[in-house]
């Protein structure tokens, strides 16, 4: 018993030093010391700010989204690019909130053509095929990426080619041969051949363009975005378009629809939206930041998730799914 | 255009016989489908009646939790038994509540000894090591499972010891060797040795226990549910106890905290919970089944999940995440 006093005697003597029982960083604890250098301006031009009727106690909902890039579902987001110059979603409203799954907006009256709000021209009638993308600027990227992990030689497949210097998390994928981030965003592949398509996932937060049964893909004009597990089935069915960076809470935390699927059941139960800008048309919008899925902190950030050894954690889980590695976001102070 | 004119003219009489074209049933479809031999009552004494303070228009919010059977955290389900009994529950509130996380109750005052409402006495005090369960009734029933499946032999290691017979998604998981359903509960294990354990995983609306550091593993007293994307990274890290069969929408649409962890910043704005009974307690409680996770119909359930080919789907996923086949639990018309 006296060791054992003496021990605990010890400890705050020990504490000031270096411990190599020291937990280990928090997630957030690495984002928070990732240098500026490692943090990406997202262009205001690629924001989408909505703006939801004031709530029951008079605040404000404004919800910020982050549009997709380029090789990505770029039809339907100049669709909705060219919707926002229209005015065309003010005065929609959300019309559909099922739990676990997805919020909805866009026309209630949409589907009864009498009463639809007339669509601006020279929207985009997209096909199946324009779900998926090759990547050629993914190539070039992961070409130095693979470069900078030593890799013996680049085969004349896609990336990545030396599998076997990358996080295990990238190829236990439930749904996958191989999951990534590319540009901030997480993506998967099926498989490593000449043409080898990418896409985006669904993960939470994640802006998904609402269609009918195939052969339609949706104009842009109904929008939903994921308030649940990730519906990763939904992955190559339905075209990405952007995610929610601040302000899902407006739309995650809806009352339920009661109807099938979520839809509301009376007129009275859907959020008006009373207007939708691009971050360009918005006065005193922060700029915004994502922390760059090609840094190492990222890599830090994503091996933290999937081994958590900070204090509250005894047994780290020993991998991550990828929409369980949420990529940072942050409002910069200026 | 002729031609044209007759094959749209023929559907109709082609309609009503069977084609090959036909779209696989949906997910939905299969469990409506599901004989009644298939689904298993759960016992109302394994029920727990959470009834919420009514909302803003004055209706009532309830919640029902199913418990956990054994093997699993059976000493902290017993604690909440006690608590329950002890009524102990009733008049804590719904303190926190953080967006693609957790929303968690307790005695808000519970971390303040001068404070916090007194405990029951008889509660017990649990060690990490019950965070996990050496399954010798898995083991036995899957025994079985494998000879169904004509297994050739049944080696001297914990099962599944064909695990090629089994379907794809049990072995591609993003955190763990193997994923598969026990009793209607999702669990995981780490790899198939003679000490082989097995855990409940973090699914959306499953109910933890809450806890400090390390050591506490918590009493029972603090209660959370999932109401985001799967947290695995806590599985063998909290105490799993239940799930919540009904009423979720209660607990994932209440406004989100704006403290650190989602915690409410102010009194008024955690929702009083008014009691929580067992359901033998509950007079008109109807009786709950769940979708036996050892039938054929959960089989097929599973696979069209994992597969979905009914008419909105053009590409399956071709598998699906242990959280993305969540059981079917449906209230008994009596």
């Amino acid at each position: 018993m006296k060791r054992l006093t003496l021990a605990f005697a010890a400890l705050p003597l020990l504490a000031a030093a270096p411990s190599p029982e020291k937990p280990a960083l928090a997630p957030s604890e690495i984002v928070a010391a990732a240098p500026v250098a490692d943090w990406v301006r997202i262009a205001p031009a690629d924001l989408m700010v909505m703006e939801l009727a004031p709530d029951a106690k008079g605040k404000g909902r404004r919800v910020v989204i982050q549009l997709m890039p380029p090789p990505f579902s770029q039809g339907w987001v100049g669709n909705i690019r060219r919707l926002v110059a229209a005015r065309w979603y003010d005065g929609v409203s959300v019309n559909r909130v099922q739990d676990n799954y997805v919020t909805q907006w866009g026309d209630a009256e949409g589907e009864d053509p009498k009463k639809a709000k007339k669509l601006p021209e020279g929207l985009e009638v997209l096909t199946h095929a324009a779900y998926v993308s090759r990547l050629s600027e993914w190539q070039a990227q992961n070409a130095q990426r693979d470069a900078d992990r030593q890799s013996k030689q680049v085969v004349g497949k896609l990336l990545p080619a030396n599998v076997e210097a990358y996080p295990a998390w990238h190829s236990r994928d439930a749904y996958v041969a191989w999951v990534d981030f590319y540009s901030g965003w997480p993506v998967a592949t099926s498989g490593y051949s000449w043409d080898q398509t990418w896409w985006p996932v669904h993960c939470y937060g994640m802006v998904g363009v609402g269609r009918g049964l195939s052969p339609d893909t949706g104009s842009g004009a109904e929008l939903y975005t994921v308030i649940g597990h990730a519906p990763r089935h939904l992955d190559r069915n339905i075209a990405l378009v952007g995610r929610v960076i601040e302000g899902i809470e407006h739309l995650s935390s809806l009352p339920r629809g009661t109807e099938v699927l979520g839809i509301y059941k009376s007129a009275e139960e859907r959020t008006p939206i009373m207007s939708v800008r691009m971050g360009t048309e918005v006065n005193g919008l922060p700029p915004f930041e994502y922390l760059s899925t090609e840094s190492d902190s990222f890599a830090r950030y994503a091996d933290s998730r999937a081994n958590r050894r900070d204090a509250f954690f005894n047994v780290p889980a020993g991998g991550a799914d990828i929409c369980n590695i949420p990529v940072p976001v942050r409002r910069v102070k200026r």
